[in-house]
């Protein structure tokens, strides 16, 4: 069931309209309107769709301010952390996800963004969104803190599919190029593959076959492809976008958050230890705060589902309102550069020399 | 070629030897030697067999005053970072690496050292001391700094295999439990499988089938199963072993490494970024002094090769003489608690009553 506020005010032509799942994180709909609140100060012609129980988030919005640039769609139902996405699928039409990605299918919205239960939320978005012609496996693209100018480089998969072939990583190196290219500015990024050594002889056979497609689409792709890449190089200078299955996308991102987390704790212990210690920290408190926002991970809030007919961002689904306006700066931002239609093309264009040669147990996974 | 004096200084009974590589490391024989030194004041009764060139080591061992506790195994080549580790199991016979791990072999020490290239280090120690009765992949196993009181959790395999079937898995639980035991000093360690989800259903097939057959042998191996853990886990106090595939094992570790030396450069940049933080730094000295101990990753240097006939230790190849002594540190602690025999006989103790439903294709795969 949708509001009838919907049909007083339809996207606007050309006008950025931004589809946010209100009900799924783990700090609710008052985190997710606190975050819209930040990105419309931010973003003054940005519309949202606000989906969820209309009952609650009428009186969040009202006051908060926002009635002006936001819509609630009302959606009864909500899908928690703890939903199968296969039960989502057959059972969640009622719910805030469903009917926030459905913005996006239906035109009222150029993109989706919701802090729920990722399983659930890649889940909906392939069946309402479908795959994009070319992509056999979708992925979920984030920033990764790192040396380069920018601040962060680009890595996927991160989780989308616990599996990838070749064709599966070569198209995550032309989506990630185009990703990196639309979020960080770069005109022609350098792609490393992730694997065990830089050596070419290391590694899965699949990786050593995703090594000669990725460098058979170096020059077509418009990337620079810079070979194997390995877990040290993720926050390394040398490379903008790391391609790799969503097996260890996700044990890697999960291993510099928990690495991360332990450095801050053990940090903040140290300039607590003593009260000449905590003079210290004291004194250089700007410093140190401007690491810690440097390294903030609500920063780099936001997962991109990249591969689907239709963008849809995943936010971190424990952040509060400074994490969802992050994701919702890179939704209005990936919006605004028409990333969705440029990534189709990108991807249209790959040449898959050996295709031919990928063996029926490939084709039959597909089944 | 060995040195002739090896003939005079038997291995004694009881006592402690080392076999040392020499060689192999970035930094040359002089930081072996001055780890040696270090190892050699902490652990007094405890002999080293160092391994390499005669010309090289003997002025180096006496100028650290090491001629009582070191003797020389004379080995004119070396080991380089490049070489494949087929080409050393052909030619390698005259290395430093080779004559290392023959000394455990011979049972002339009861524990080997190196800082050479891993890939070579694995397959001489494969070829020269064989896989242990009940093991098909060996396993390194490494310690991660940890919220635990011991302060580290033992992870494997961190890049001995880039795959890993059940039954490795299961293997590699008892190992690692044998090593905590040995190691941290662990009565009944908490065992852990990494995977992309806590929930049962999530990750590859292959988890599945490791989850149920870890569970099957909980009593038996005297650990506790925690389950499946995630990579934020690694750190964590809920577990204090974490199996998982070399592939992903070696991301994982390489990441964290990458992500904390980040950290460092980007705390040492913010604690200089002003007379005033430079000043605040100098008065959190001694708590910052601490946790810059507490996370060296010198002071975790060793990762044991486990399912061998024989123990062997690698050590980081950049490792200075701090780092080759916490080596050499490791390598004594494991050879006097007698833990090459007890690993053996958990290995031996393992039940795999899931075994008749392995696949064809698991079988296929070894040969």
């Amino acid at each position: 069931m949708q509001s009838s506020e919907q049909d007083k005010a339809p996207a606007r032509s050309g006008a950025v309209v931004v589809s946010v799942d209100a009900m799924g994180g783990d700090q609710g709909p008052a985190a997710v309107v606190g975050g819209i609140a930040l990105a419309a100060k931010r973003h003054p012609g940005v519309r949202f769709l606000v989906n969820g129980r209309e009952a609650d988030l009428a009186p969040l919005i009202r006051s908060a301010g926002l009635s002006a640039c936001c819509e609630i769609r009302h959606a009864e139902d909500v899908v928690t952390m703890h939903d199968k996405p296969g039960q989502v699928m057959r059972t969640g039409k009622a719910t805030s996800m469903w009917s926030t990605v459905d913005a996006v299918r239906d035109g009222a919205a150029q993109i989706a963004v919701s802090c729920g239960n990722t399983g659930a939320l890649m889940a909906i978005s392939m069946l309402r969104l479908r795959k994009a012609p070319g992509v056999n496996r979708p992925a979920i693209a984030s920033l990764w803190p790192s040396r380069n100018p920018t601040g962060w480089n680009v890595m996927l998969d991160m989780g989308a599919d616990v599996k990838a072939d070749e064709d599966d990583l070569l198209t995550y190196a032309l989506m990630g190029t185009s990703y990196a290219r639309n979020a960080l500015g770069l005109a022609c990024p350098r792609v490393g593959l992730l694997n065990v050594g830089t050596e070419e002889h290391k590694g899965r056979s699949e990786l050593k076959a995703a090594y000669d497609l990725i460098r058979a689409n170096e020059e077509a792709g418009t990337f620079e492809f810079v070979g194997f890449v390995e877990g040290n190089d993720l926050p390394s200078a040398r490379v903008d976008v790391i391609v790799t299955d969503g097996f260890t996308g996700n044990i890697a991102l999960k291993t510099g958050e928990g690495t991360a987390k332990l450095a801050g704790e053990l940090l903040k212990e140290a300039l607590t230890a003593s009260p000449l210690a905590k003079f210290g920290a004291l004194l250089a408190m700007g410093p140190l705060k401007r690491l810690k926002e440097r390294i903030d991970p609500r920063r780099a809030n936001g997962g991109v589902f990249l591969g689907l007919n239709g963008m849809v961002v995943k936010s971190h689904g424990g952040a509060d309102a400074t994490g969802v306006a992050a994701a919702l700066d890179l939704a209005v931002k990936l919006a605004e550069s028409g990333f969705g239609a440029r990534l189709m093309a990108r991807v249209a264009s790959a040449q898959h020399p050996v295709q031919d040669a990928v063996t029926e147990s490939d084709s039959a996974s597909e089944a």
